[in-house]
């Protein structure tokens, strides 16, 4: 077995808040996250792959597909996006940096597996000192 | 003559566009930059400031002298905030990497020449790919 | 189960050093570790923590929380300080950054506890070139 | 137990391909990385060491006798090197970063356990984007 | 007058050596990076532009033709090549930093001044320890 | 003209202190970084290097030649070392970024002449939000 990672990042606006809740009492839970009109980051989303080593081509995946299927699945939704808004697959949910490594997860656990290979983990950094790791 | 630099960084949502033009006319223009629903980034601002030494301190200001103006005249006023609403100083201007780096340097000037030093660049990374810098 | 983690830092003296030994040996097994008068690190310390994401919030923990719980626990005690001297958690024991990322643990896993969720582990670099990680 | 991780990167040159596949047939499955006069990198490798801390010194393992054993037994063969043509332990292997993660392992294993302490695993970079982890 | 700066990166293989001098000679001036199978680097070079602001877009200049210039102009010739043997604009130059700087300042100079801005700098790391600037 | 940089490092042991204050007058000044037994730093050093490209080699310098002027000159004095107590050409001096960058400038600028280079600047990084550069 054998572990491999791609790193991709997307750009994207977010706030943290309850529909149902006032704005002071999101204020209060989510602090300076709950801005009314949005804030922003650049995301870094580490994606690792496990499986045995194809002896043909020393790949547990290529990762071209991998690539692929990260942007197609994920950074294509969410890049330059409104995670609140614009996003089909956080409909509904909490825009929090654990919720977001967990859909994310979601996302990708299918096409990864349809290549061959396993999803191990998910990592999405919000900021260089917050981040998530999701393990399905 | 030296230079002395701190770095601060802030979380902020933007988009590139202009009223007066439809939106599609933006999006041809700023591409995905346009999102109507916004995007956002995590900024690193580098604030260079240069003068003597002075012998008694070894200093040529005082990083908390400096890191209070940077937070107060620009940090607090973007950070996890959106840049197009909310920010007083870029009211009615162009959100792009290039206009920001010029209005911190508008807001920095003269605090830190109270100071007894002075502001020689404002350098901004909007994405570790892209960055400003700005001489006065 | 998700896992969250905070970064920190913090800039402290320390040398490696044995009391009963002579400085000869001191030098022969530490090296220039154990240069007399000190030598100094800028250290990051990255604390994970693991538990079920809060349906309410979308968190596992408040980063607001455990960074405090951080700085009062940890950075506040080591920040500027001389790792061999002025910390009380480290009083008579060797400064390694095994043995320092271990009582880091041991200050930590409790008060993370009170607010719901599991220390899962502390990883520590004392260079870019080297760190350690303990999981209790 | 605890972890102790050991930094060192080396600069070498490799292609993907098979010597029994035409060019084309190359180029169809390993893309660009299959360049005929080669493609190079500099790699980050992270070396990863289990064991009990040692209360006489603090450590697990002396980092100066780690950092030995990674330059004698994988640096030394790598640095300044074509992975295909000029290294021992990859003769007749294809030069992908899983199968050098896979014999890093292999030539560090034996030489760290007779210093007292335990391969954890072995964490190659072969980009900033991309990374591999081998644990045995 | 202000600065806009656009990362990009390639990867390569190279060796510093002289046709005309013998293998020893080569290996005496230029050691370990006259390795006659070649080694090779990740290339990160930072294009910086200089203009003024276009009122209507905020721009200096518009980041998706620099990229395109960027690509077009370097990257595509040098990502995944052998610098000495495969790239039109290094025949029969030697592969230092340095001259690969220069040159890749002739590629860009002329495109860049099209898009009615001036090219600054080329900035051109080897490894994160070693790099080149050039001003022209 | 080009300019080439080399990038080394070094941790050392400092405070800010004049010795003829009261540590009371030293702790208004200098706050946390006169603590009395000393704090620490990884601090970064990056040496810029400017001349004209030797035909024949393709180097400004030999960087093999300006890492050992660097080491002999400014590291192995500073390394695992207390800048106030131990480093002779700070004997006497305020052991901030400042005058430490000004000082390692002075003991670099003649032997790189005799290399047949000049030295175009020093940059100092005490943290990685914190950097001084000098210009001589």
């Amino acid at each position: 077995m054998i572990y491999i990672t791609r790193k991709e990042h997307f750009n994207a606006a977010h706030k943290l808040y309850k529909e149902e809740w006032t704005e002071e009492k999101n204020k209060a839970v989510f602090g300076k996250c709950s801005n009314p009109n949005w804030h922003g980051h650049n995301y870094d989303l580490f994606v690792t792959v496990k499986g045995e080593i194809n002896p043909e081509t020393g790949f547990v995946i290529d990762l071209k597909f991998l690539r692929d299927i990260i942007n197609t699945e994920v950074i294509d939704k969410l890049d330059h996006k409104n995670i609140n808004l614009d996003v089909d697959f956080m409909k509904g949910k909490m825009a929090s940096t654990e919720v977001l490594a967990k859909e994310i997860w979601n996302q990708l656990v299918k096409p990864i597996e349809k290549e061959g290979a396993f999803l191990h983990s998910v990592k999405l950094f919000e900021t260089e000192n917050n981040f998530v790791e999701y393990f399905g």
